[in-house]
């Protein structure tokens, strides 16, 4: 490696890493056939604001095929700077890099809406909002594009309701996203995060699992299978109800704080585990959050009361209380599937369905498929089905 | 027993069945008491249209002790006789008996209509359907009812849409019964009576469930949890995804079918097992069916093909095939958790909740409750969340 | 049926039973099939003591059909009629019927001894027993022979250590009978029982299984697997490491009992559930014992101080004790998984796989195979394999 | 950390792995206090060779706690460098490094002897083989010791039989090593690094397991537990029945591998997937080996096959067949349970009693309990008794 420069180094890495998970996302390849023959996208330009990692990186190359020129920059922070530099020896221009500051990656938003993209690929409404909002973009026309995110388009359909004059299609809106990502592909990862960060024995373990919604229906379902013993927190009672007959023991937070070893948040919500909840966990407690936002652990709270904090490798946090009992905090409270060394997210099969999701349904709006609407609307029955029909089909193969 | 009657055994084992299961069913033992201090139904009358057996007679109990004299009668052959024996001596009246003909069962109907009931409890609108058909009921007035099945909430919706001036509730549409009935109570009595009337190790079984709506689910999750190696046919594209991310395998009924030597259909749609599917299962392949209707395997085909059948047991049908191999029906194709010798249906806690959904939208339609409107209509989701409520704290009590 | 005489009813259904079960045990017709063509005891009487029903007639027809004259009774209060009636007609003669008294069983056993059978197919001993130590069969000589029970060859070694010249090779000591029928079959008849029986819902419930050898290990498992909430109650502190790995919450007899509301006993010892145990169980718990002997659970105890005991429905005992509290108890404490109306008993492949061992065992004394010895002894590993080799062949056909 | 010298960093890095695995191995924090109370290793010597890392560094400081003098090296390539450097801080002598040759690392092991240690503390009869064969250390006297491994156990009984005239405490041939590490700490680590190192989807694949002892019924049930479909291939027909029971399919290798497309061999033997297999699996297949040795799949002849091996990320090598099918190998078909980046192998806690077995041992031999005996021997039930109570009572803490 010696004779190689740290960008040939990080290409290599960078292409290593596109080819082997492109290798297992045959969804994508399906449509990289289909879509060279066809070339849907022929003379229309796609803007990008999308994470810019292994993953993506196949989406983007699936839209390359089919004749678009794309245009990227990744949301805060998600840049990976081998995909980067990959991305754009083939020809797909990416702005921006992982250290980017929010004004710096504002910037490249903006760089890419110069380029007057005919569809959007966003995630998280910041391309359509400044397009829509921005004096420079005034008058600007897209044909339409899709919102990874149900926040995303909330916002669309909340905060600039008359704005949008061409379809958004939620991705995450979708049913199989329900299933496929957020019950089955999270909880692998989460439990796959557990093990990689803690190297705990899962079998016996008393797991309070907080919220019962796809997502911590995953979570429950996969440390169950491992042996560790569930309890679930939830406040709406027919999905408690629904966690009971599922076999979980279904509780209250205080009453459960004195049982558990291990807590998990998947609730979306803020403030589920707080100050006064700490002192009644057991010694040597893991507290874990695996919502989207880090707010559903009040780590401030927690770093407050504590005597010590130490953090004896990375992700792992120590924190002593005055009862002189000591927590172990994951990740910062962050998302922890998304943490610890070398994590991987979600499985590549499971990102190859949500992307092909995507590349259905901007190649729907190229072609003006299923009688969209202006403005946020869920994904067509229609690439659903199809969506299904592919993943099913390759699975059984 | 040599000196009691022949009535005297019929009421001692009818009383004997009731309270067994009575004892099972607790929250319709909390309405009971709450509604014995509150008298909701005081000076009302409830007609009832509902099989006449061991878990119904509790909520009628119920019903009777809010204040409401209870008149009623069974569905088509559904009316055990000691049940009926034991709710007349207890002061509910109860007309027809187990083996009446459709003709008597409708004049049943009628007798139960003519006490004027102000409130219905209805199985499949046929007393809604006859109170406002009938000539001899025109002008007869009531507050509301509620139907128990999907199939009678749409015979209100299609055949009568103007006729109904009073809400119904159709307690099928709840989400609750969903996945505590649907799912897990029918999944349990289907592997139990698979069990009961076969006597057959599930252990190493290939069973094909075919449908994966909720009761396929339940039906497919249980006999893998036993050990059998289950795959699913499911022709909706999004259902039969869902199915092989669970962990099954999924295919073609023709693919299917000479791999399997366990079939069974929970799809609720007609001709599932054809004439054509018989030849390609292999020999001593067992046939069941769990749907409602007994027209999801086409049995008169499969009995006009075979060499030979034999019943070596009660509800156990051998058919010899032409081809030499033997397949074995169980209950005739129809609906197979009610079958064999000593059925119990679904579980007295997930008929306690249903029954218990009845009793709570009976109470708000007498006390005007929740903004109930003319016509078929799902459950408040308020009594959705009340049945939860109360079903949950039984459950963790 | 009007016009079939008692007798040809008993036949009809006797035929049918043995029909349908043999139909099932598929290895027994293999062995059928090859004895019938090589005649292993051509000349031979087998002498039998062991239960009377559907599945050992299969049993009885393999040595039949294999040139042996086959003379049997049943062990006490274990013979089924019809069975019995349908054996008689096809020349396997059996002496007794279902009421005889201990006396008159072991008249019964005398009569078979009478016959002067050249092998022996015991289960408990009785026929060891009577030739070796009753003065009219001194002498008389026996080739070998079977015993199906643990407690059967400890009480040769123990009771008759010098007596016994000839081999006799105890069945249950195999370790194809722990996994196959100790650990599944049972574990399946037991839940299956269960729901027969009581017609509860499993999902919720806090089951506590006491004894965690192979049979309480099938029970945790099954009923862990259909939802229910299981802990583990071992005294061997190895079994009890391991059910906790297993996934088990393990806790002692009177810290475990205020949480659960179904016991069940599987550890073939005394006085497991005491008299000083009931109160603390909460209301409407449900006992019910699996081990072999009725003395796991002191029911003499419960009776004693319950206020009021009743029957509501058959095998369904409800006691109410001092405290107001009520307990369920299931079979009066015998062996519940042979309780209830209609039971079961073990799957028949299970059943076909313990009956291919002593058909095999029989054959190889017939042939003076594996070198045995005098007195009681494993099953050589050779039929060992054998026996696994056809019941795999079968289950993966 | 630019302040920092490396050698602080290494030593920064060292304390902070064995602070968080060490506060994970309860049993031997339990050992310590009672150790440093009691002293048993008081004015002792304890020879080591055995890994350097994390786990055995709490052992290690164990030992020295109860009083011994600790001299270690490590196995060939085991040596972790910053756990080295904390122990000889601690005071624990450590000899070698990371990139120690094999003649080195004799070496190492010679230093270690020539401390003249009391106590044996060996992995592979290293210490002992010397120790008995080289002519330095004739006539020098230890009191006894542990050998971890079965196959060293072994190679005393068998290459060096009348030369061992002290006990060894074979720790592998206990029965805890069998559930606690074997089946359910290798499952969940075979797993776990299935997932970090290939970021798949588990559910729906279908996976061949090669071997259904301990280990390879662990892999095939956390396999099976997240969804995959499960084949197991194995050669001895009563654990093949055993694994038919547990619900997998069983089938012959030839057979079964168009059907796979994850292949994990676990059966200690060599040549288990040959060159004559690969062309018989699907494109995209996974090939991984859990065994301990690297010749169960014949990566030789995997290579010389190939038109071409690439390795897009670490421990991925994608080889390309003649028929142009791409399978990927993981770590090169070595133990991948411990490849990868940041492999963690085995539990704290499942290492913790796998060590707990041997500091009691040590501490029995070293007080003459138990009635031990010349030469290998397993551990002694009082000992299994007494850690299998110890593991419970932390996991029910």
């Amino acid at each position: 490696m010696n004779n190689q420069s740290v960008d040939e180094v990080l290409l290599k890495r960078g292409w290593g890493k596109i080819k082997w998970t492109g290798s297992n996302m045959r969804m994508l390849q399906g449509l990289s056939e289909e879509f060279s023959a066809d070339k849907p996208f022929a003379g229309l330009t796609v803007g990008v604001c999308l994470h810019i990692e292994q993953k993506t990186a196949s989406l983007f190359k699936v839209l390359a095929a089919g004749g678009a020129e794309v245009v990227a920059t990744g949301n805060l922070g998600t840049t990976n700077d081998d995909i980067a530099a990959a991305l754009n020896e083939s020809g797909i221009k990416v702005y921006g890099k992982r250290d980017d500051t929010r004004q710096e990656q504002i910037e490249n938003v903006r760089k890419v809406l110069r380029h007057k993209p005919d569809l959007l690929l966003d995630n998280g409404a910041d391309l359509v909002a400044l397009l829509v909002e921005a004096d420079e973009f005034s008058g600007q026309k897209v044909i339409g594009g899709t919102e990874e995110t149900t926040s995303g388009g909330n916002r669309i359909r909340e905060e600039m309701p008359d704005k949008v004059s061409f379809p958004v299609i939620v991705i995450n809106d979708s049913p199989l996203k329900s299933f496929v990502e957020n019950k089955h592909a999270v909880g692998q990862s989460v439990l796959e995060s557990f093990l990689r960060i803690t190297n705990l024995m899962v079998q016996g373990k008393r797991v309070v699992v907080f919220g019962y919604g796809w997502c911590g229906k995953g979570i429950a379902k996969y440390f169950k299978s491992f042996g560790a013993q569930v309890a679930v927190v939830e406040k709406d009672p027919i999905r408690a109800l629904e966690a009971a007959v599922d076999g979980f023991r279904v509780a209250e937070t205080e009453a459960i704080l004195p049982w558990g070893n291990v807590y998990i948040t998947a609730t979306g919500r803020q403030g589920i585990i707080r100050g006064e909840h700490f002192a009644h966990m057991p010694n040597d407690s893991v507290l874990a959050n695996a919502g989207h936002f880090d707010y559903e652990i009040d780590v401030p709270a927690l770093v407050e009361q504590s005597v010590s904090v130490e953090e004896p490798e990375e992700a792992i946090e120590r924190c002593t209380l005055p009862n002189g009992r000591c927590l172990t905090l994951l990740s910062h409270g962050r998302m922890f599937n998304l943490g610890g060394r070398e994590p991987k997210g979600n499985s590549a099969e499971s990102m190859d369905m949500g992307f092909s999701l995507i590349a259905l349904s901007l190649e729907c709006i190229a072609k003006s498929r299923y009688n969209l609407v202006p403005g946020a609307q869920p994904v067509p029955h229609e690439i659903n089905l199809e969506a299904s029909r592919r993943m099913l089909e390759i699975m059984m193969a």
